[in-house]
């Protein structure tokens, strides 16, 4: 335990890649934040809006989508394709040297095909294993792993994998190896007591307050995977979750969302 | 030079991933070559059909793609994204640990944007250094490293390069540390005397023989950067280069072009 080093897992929501100005304060963090880091990114706007143009419309169902062989075609394209790049170039460009991923890569994060319920999800993958041991030795290369939220079964099939599920879940094997703090970054400052007022930030969620808020249904759809596999990594050796927006990355002490439990 | 390892670098062209056989065909030499492997990616039929889908005409000049801005983020998404990830998920369900990288993961390829002379052929990537070490860190990780062609400028531009050239540079830079045979796979069994005719293989071609070729203009457009590019790899360390379909992955002796200086 006493030799472990500090990790950074960091979660970029899409609506960050999709704004200059929080992209480039994203990158002003991670220019600033030492250690070792591993970044997860979502892209779901940019998808949704190839997906429209194409004539597609995207489904979600309790803020996870629904994903068709033609979904997960396009989804591949842009976040393991477009975006991924363009985040690893961009930290290129910081001399930064970062490395894109999908799940299939290294063969680092194995999943399943979600088992249909009362909700067929299609291509969703419910993850089974991350390689850790793998990314502890992109991290003694000095290389910044970062992920787009596609994984694989194993068998040659692709899947779409929550960006959120998918950091909590590399936040526990890491765990093993390193101090973890996983940082959840979006276009919000926190949880939002009311979620049309910005300035009504929970600044601390424990457990027992999250249950009770899950009970009166008073989290929002996107919130849910969020906080549902946060709460989950803190249970399994995470040490520290925070939210909020990009100003995080670089100052902690920005107001923002802690959970604990 | 006596304790080099043999490498073989796999350049495949488009046509191979659009033909299931011919995949299939790939994926079973690939499974039967022993050793060291970096593999090389085009994808111009996938990219150009997508291009064409959008009402965008592909343009190419002495076999080379001119890619302007939308080009550029198209065929990132199709050579990055799609046809990289499902060529990766396809070999880890052979058992065989590949990973995905553009020239931007792991700084693995720095290229400049092409300079304009009597063409201009836009964010056209020419290829300055291969991070060698950093390959051969992956290889040493029983890693099968996955290239997509697409480069970047280490100031945040990602460029589209020949595939042909990338497999090329990346053999001769290797070639410090390994045994390198390069190999071009495609849909023709070779270089053909009558390019209408599988049977006219010219199964040795030297440098002199290529160079009146070159002169009379018997070189087809496709097979110019390959042909160049191969001849450069020979006078630059490459131990060996052949030219054929998939079969010679598996069966060296298949009939098919070797080139000799």
């Amino acid at each position: 335990m006493a030799n472990k080093r500090p990790l950074t897992v960091l979660k970029i929501g899409g609506a960050i890649l999709d704004n200059p100005l929080a992209l480039q304060s994203f990158y002003d963090g991670v220019k600033h934040l030492s250690g070792a880091k591993i970044i997860i990114h979502g892209g779901g706007n940019r998808a949704s809006q190839i997906q429209t143009k194409m004539g597609i419309t995207p489904e979600k169902i309790n803020g996870r989508r629904v994903t068709d062989a033609q979904s997960l075609e396009i989804i591949t394209m842009v976040y393991a394709g477009l975006l991924n790049k363009q985040l690893v170039a961009g930290l290129q460009a910081l001399g930064k040297n970062a490395m894109g991923l999908s799940g299939a890569d290294g063969d680092a994060v194995r999943a399943h095909k979600r088992v249909v319920n009362e909700v067929d999800y299609g291509f969703a993958g419910d993850i089974d294993s991350i390689h850790a041991s793998f990314l502890h030795s992109l991290l003694d290369l000095g290389i910044i792993p970062v992920f787009s939220a596609i994984t694989h079964d194993g068998k040659g099939q692709l899947l779409n994998t929550n960006a959120d599920t998918l950091a909590a879940e590399i936040s526990k094997a890491m765990s093993s190896l390193y101090h973890v703090q996983l940082l959840y970054v979006f276009d919000k400052p926190g949880v939002l007591e009311n979620v049309t007022d910005p300035s009504s930030i929970m600044e601390r969620i424990d457990q027992i307050t999250y249950l009770q808020m899950l009970d009166k249904n008073l989290i929002s759809e996107g919130m849910l995977p969020k906080l549902h596999t946060a709460f989950n990594a803190l249970e399994n050796g995470v040490l520290q979750v925070h939210l909020g927006t990009t100003k995080i990355i670089k100052d902690i002490d920005t107001k923002h969302t802690t959970l604990c439990l």
